[in-house]
């Protein structure tokens, strides 16, 4: 932030914003975690980060928007070392901070958005469940070039470092190329050691699906409850899944839409009894 | 239910179970919203309903699901002459109604997931948002026919009996032919007043998008907060869309896949410079 103030003084505004790229870096975490903090730190290498997160964790959140309450706001700084610009937090869904985000806190549209790094998988049908993932969407409507990232870690201490390169890799390319319309990508990342991953492969989504465990208790006051746990069940042999990149060391991009149209099927459900009430 | 109690005397159970399909009935408005009754009523004319719904509304919870709270579940009757052979609230979102119902609720699968009727438009882009349409799709992830009902009417008491004809027409043709693999079906009812639909059109997603606007107030203590509200628009003039059929008096069906893959952007992707770290 130093360096970005400095420059401010020296440069005319114009080249300065020619010159690097806005940013805007959310996540599902809440603004305090590691794997959002990593990503500040690497997209300040690349540009003029913007930072507007959850107050609190946000996990499985899918694309869930606040209709019914209040939303909060504030501009604050968790570490200025990290080398943001600006910093807010929001007392709403990663879908919520990325509509508050444009509509109030920036003064002009981001040229990229940027979401995660999430502390677990989105791969396959991850995707529908995720906060991380909704942020990049809700910003995909808007036309805005956006991207999730996760690693494949659920630890809250992660190794977010060895990510850096990939990210910063796909985000200078996310940038000079041009994004598909009504495309974001989902990239995951494998859990690494020291070691870098082999590369990075662009893929479709595995066919997948949760095997849920509810795991009923009963309280102190003697109601019963659930906690909702799950295996994840794998059901794609395929080798250009994003499963099937991260289980062999790779980076997956998954293109990912927000038609959610089964154009295939239209044919098939025109063919039902359908046409005349 | 007397009646169903009553061919439960006379009648082997196998016999009862093959007649008539287990429907699964939830939505995302909760348990005593006037949309879900008026649908249970429509399914007890055609199978064994059971109901797992929201004990409170659960409006733009997208697929949102409970991971880091407890659940809470209660057979409760709210109103038998609706029909339903059980019922029971839960303290989750929509898709958490639909995953507790699977593992824990139900003595068996049910033979088709039925979601609605949401008091309000699930068409075009409300389909990311939508609690009434996650339900529906976490069905379809694990393997259950499935279909989210929508009314294009916001108010509580909007005139749902006049969608019934349409309902049982399209939930019948559903348990009579296969739903494609992967697909489950978004449907929107146009607002009507005693005429009916013109018919039924499948269609496809139309592109939209929800130009936000963000009412900045003050609360008694000094702080600032914010209202999401919005202003719906239609970014597509196709006549082969949902918001063409719904403009024009048809009711919209919409195949919908939870594969999020573009795969019509995987090969520009891959022209990106992106395969070696």
């Amino acid at each position: 932030m130093g360096t970005y103030l400095f420059l401010n003084v020296f440069l005319p505004k114009k080249v300065c914003e020619m010159e690097k790229p806005l940013i805007l870096v959310t996540n599902d975490d809440g603004i305090t975690a590691p794997g959002l903090r990593a990503l500040i730190r690497f997209m300040a290498e690349i540009g003029n980060v913007v930072v507007v997160a959850p107050d609190s964790p946000q996990s499985g959140m899918g694309h869930a928007i606040t209709l019914d309450n209040t939303l909060y706001s504030s501009k604050i700084n968790i570490d200025l070392k990290d080398g943001a610009v600006a910093e807010y937090s929001c007392s709403g869904t990663p879908a919520d901070c990325v509509k508050l985000a444009l509509q109030e806190l920036l003064d002009r549209k981001p040229d990229i958005c940027i979401s995660g790094i999430n502390h677990g998988s989105n791969a396959s049908i991850n995707v529908i469940y995720s906060g991380t993932m909704s942020a990049a969407i809700e910003a995909g409507i808007e036309g805005i070039p956006a991207i999730g990232f996760s690693l494949c870690d659920y630890a809250w201490n992660a190794h977010f470092e060895s990510t850096g390169d990939a990210i910063k890799r796909i985000v200078r390319e996310a940038l000079k190329n041009t994004m598909p319309k009504g495309v974001v990508l989902n990239v995951n990342i494998p859990k690494m050691g020291d070691e870098a991953a082999k590369g990075i492969k662009i893929c479709r989504q595995a066919r997948a699906n949760w095997k849920e465990k509810f795991d009923k208790r009963t309280n102190p006051m003697g109601k019963d409850y659930y906690w909702l746990t799950g295996e994840f069940e794998l059901l794609d042999k395929g080798e250009d899944t994003d499963e099937w990149a991260l289980a062999n060391g790779y980076v997956s991009v998954v293109p990912t839409q927000f038609d959610l149209t089964a154009h295939h099927a239209i044919q098939n459900i025109n063919n039902w009894n359908l046409h005349e009430l």
